[in-house]
């Protein structure tokens, strides 16, 4: 089945024009300055995830035109509305109440209303709420539209360091242990750089899953992105956590970030390695298999050259 | 080795107090407006993708505080530029010059000048040049800030009605048949949506290949995003080729999306389907090819069934 988007060019043409008229370039006629009321359309709209200035014009015109915010949060995004002077009437949808929320909003829809999606921050839909609400709207053949504009990963990728021509984006890590370490098997083979987000308190568990399962590989962990303590740890996973655990506690959100699985350059010798990881907390035995996996030796044979 | 951000927290301070301020929630001081002008920071700033009105508030400041704007085209960049009415001086950094560049750009950060580094479109670094400066920005322990906003393969993600969760990025598809086979052919066992750019001159050869290799899964064709023409064509691979083989030209920046891949309910024949391929300009043989791939059956049986 192909959905042709059969009342999208209606929303998209007024968008459009607003954009040459904003520029300058088109002479605006009161007939076209009305069709955007005459179809409700969705917009995807993306909110800043720290930073108030992170939005654009075309959010806040957007935000302020349409008839109804749907959001995941209300208090949350009233904040964001009301520091714009944006008056519009919010509604929630949240994982527990999409589905009969969008029976509602695909009414308002209907009925020529407008709705602005909107998560707590950044881009909806990535790893946020809403892909019910956009899937009811597309097969039912609403226009929608998405207003482009803040998205944590891309953030943190382009400042990050690793390559950003090709990357696996995959979510939120599961909460438990066992879940977390099989997905993380899953991926060990992507050859690109792999995008996640975590959170603060299980940061030192994944760093140390990582080093355990993927290698030592280079990593970078983002915090407070866009924020007042915004900052970015670089350096193999194993550096990261040392670096971490030194810290009486780790808090923010995080996006973290590894990179291709290089063969880590041995600086050190195997009896070195293993003391080190040691001293580092890690139980003796731990630390040989998570050398013998760096080093592409068996656990036999270091155990052997630490113990001669 | 880790790179901690020495110099980093000036620069962003300045940027969270901004924010602060212009919350009325900061008072402040004069040698903290100084601030910015004590280091040189490269601020990596996500411009429009097709509608001017599609950038931030700090874009619109950084571009307008910065002592030079390095783009991938002067030209372009200026156009926008100007329709802001920011005068800021901009220097050019493309694929050919970005080693020289590179330096250059370094020793102005060196001596305290700030920089705005922005491609032709959407986010810096994303299939865009940009790596290497920021890389030795990185390196050499500057400030690098990221002003986050478009991002076209976000824009079209969020729309597409695809798994937004987990996806793959994989950039543009290389333009030699070959190299795109090849490409193809590693990403087929990936478990997410895959996003690629794509040239328009190239996606009915692409959308065969895919057919080809991957089978003929959902895709999501996303041209001209958040420009006048704007358009999403959703089907499976060979449904959307078809529909743009018959047109008299393709064209506009491409984003192409690919679903899961999940094996298609049959709903035609074995006949029906060869027939319809030949009906689409495959050559028999070829389209028997592929038939026999998408229902998992071998060729002789397609051919018996289809000759029978």
């Amino acid at each position: 089945m192909i959905l042709a988007t059969a009342r999208g060019p209606t929303a998209r043409d007024t968008e459009a024009r607003r954009c040459l008229l904003s520029a300058g370039l088109l002479f605006v006629s009161t007939q076209c300055q009305n069709a955007r009321l005459m179809a409700g359309t969705l917009y995807i709209v993306a909110t800043p995830i720290g930073n108030l200035e992170d939005i654009t014009q075309r959010a806040l015109r957007v935000l302020r035109e349409v008839d109804v915010v749907a959001c995941e949060d209300t208090r949350h995004t009233q904040r964001l509305l009301n520091h714009f002077a944006i008056k519009t009437k919010t509604v929630s949808y949240h994982e527990h109440n999409e589905r009969e929320r969008t029976e509602e909003l695909c009414r308002l829809l209907e009925s020529g209303k407008n709705i602005a999606l909107v998560s707590d921050a950044g881009m909806p839909l990535v790893s946020d709420p809403g892909f019910r609400v956009v899937n009811a709207a597309i097969e039912r053949d609403f226009p929608v539209v998405a207003i482009p504009g803040a998205a944590a990963f891309v953030t943190a990728l382009v400042v990050s360091g690793m390559p950003a021509d090709q990357f696996l984006f995959a979510g939120f890590l599961p909460s438990r242990t066992n879940a977390r370490r099989a997905k993380l098997e899953t991926l060990r083979e992507i050859p690109t750089t792999l995008i996640f987000y975590e959170a603060p308190h299980r940061i030192l568990d994944t760093l140390s899953d990582i080093v355990a399962l993927l290698g030592d590989r280079p990593v970078v962990v983002a915090r407070e992105l866009t924020k007042f303590y915004e900052e970015f740890l670089r350096g193999t996973a194993e550096q990261v956590r040392l670096q971490l655990a030194a810290r009486p506690s780790v808090k923010g959100e995080i996006t973290l970030l590894i990179g291709k699985g290089a063969p880590a350059v041995a600086t050190t010798s195997v009896e070195e390695a293993v003391h080190e990881l040691e001293e580092a907390g890690i139980p003796r035995m731990d630390a040989i298999k998570q050398v013998a996996r760096e080093r592409g030796l068996s656990k036999r044979d270091v155990y052997k050259q630490v113990s001669g």
